[in-house]
């Protein structure tokens, strides 16, 4: 049987339930966790599952954060140092993850409470997640600050790529699944991924 | 062995292998077929892994498109209807899914050139997916250039919502993994999914 749901079915809805249900319908999604540093150095870290590609020449990335969040650390550091850091999540982190979505005050490092590992390397300020195997440095770009529902829409450039030499194809593919990196559904659903196949550029 | 590549590594590299590296390195990505019509009832259908969620008060949704792709009968028949639908994949359907990428003229339907079969209801001229278990009926609202690298965000609120009943938990979530939705990666890798597990809200 399939359940029908209408607009004004939806905005009559709870609100949480109505959060879990329109987190849900947009597909599997992206998950990494951002790091970033303030000026002094103060660490922060959180969760995403809004992170898409927008291009390749550039390479460019892009996140959506809601202004109303823990996640706001994110990008006041992120104005500060005009840099930070995204790296995947694989099974072994994926519940430190989740929880450095806590709203953690200002002061508290989502690294020292989750127990994940800052690591620095190649003069970047802003901290990578040691057990992370797959990690992006990423400059900040451009803020586009989407008025439709005062959610914003953060862009940066690659500019340093670390991945597992092994899971590199011939062709430019990374194969995120041999580096052990999951998905997320809805607000808090964890899965890891099995093949299909990978198909050839579709021609009519 | 961990690789490294540079920002000068990765605007070096030939194009269509860049293309691949940085199309993974975003993480897995939604995977969904969007269906619209002209105002002569012509069908479209083209596929996307660049949609996102963007809010549930009111519940938004978005994706990102090439200007420069087949995708572009996709956005001329947006903003000529103002609907489409958006359809999640799932096993029995991928290379279909896959095939519709193909530069197809104008006049030719990717759901008669894929097989796979338009479905109308409720009212709505932007034609669905048959075959797919997950279903939106998608109003237009904004779209926004990107200028950074011509790329177009689409914006639109989700006004019909069509889904397996049994697939629905109590607190909102929708199991989209029981729906059979898959995720993909890169440009042309297609992926199953298994849970590890819903995690509970996070506190400090």
């Amino acid at each position: 049987m399939q359940t029908q749901i209408t607009y004004p079915g939806l905005m009559a809805m709870e609100q949480r339930k109505r959060a879990h249900l329109i987190n849900s319908v947009g597909g599997f999604k992206s998950l990494c966790l951002i790091g970033t540093t303030d000026n002094s150095g103060n660490t922060n870290l959180a969760v995403f599952s809004s992170i898409v590609h927008i291009g390749a020449n550039p390479p460019l990335i892009c996140f959506i954060m809601r202004p109303d969040s823990v996640e706001r650390h994110t990008l006041t550091n992120i104005l500060a140092t005009g840099v930070y850091t995204i790296n995947h999540i694989n099974e072994n982190i994926y519940p430190q993850a989740h929880q450095s979505s806590a709203r953690y005050p200002k002061d508290i490092s989502e690294f020292n409470a989750t127990g994940l590992t800052t690591e620095y390397k190649n003069d970047c300020v802003a901290p990578f997640v040691k057990e992370s195997k797959v990690q992006l440095e990423v400059e900040f770009k451009e803020r586009i600050d989407l008025t439709i529902n005062n959610t914003i829409m953060v862009i940066g450039a690659i500019t340093q790529l670390y991945f597992p030499e092994d899971c590199w194809a011939e062709d430019g593919y990374l194969d995120i699944e041999k580096a052990g990196t999951i998905t997320c559904s809805g607000l808090d659903s964890y899965h890891t991924t099995r093949r299909l196949q990978r198909l050839p550029y579709a021609k009519p």
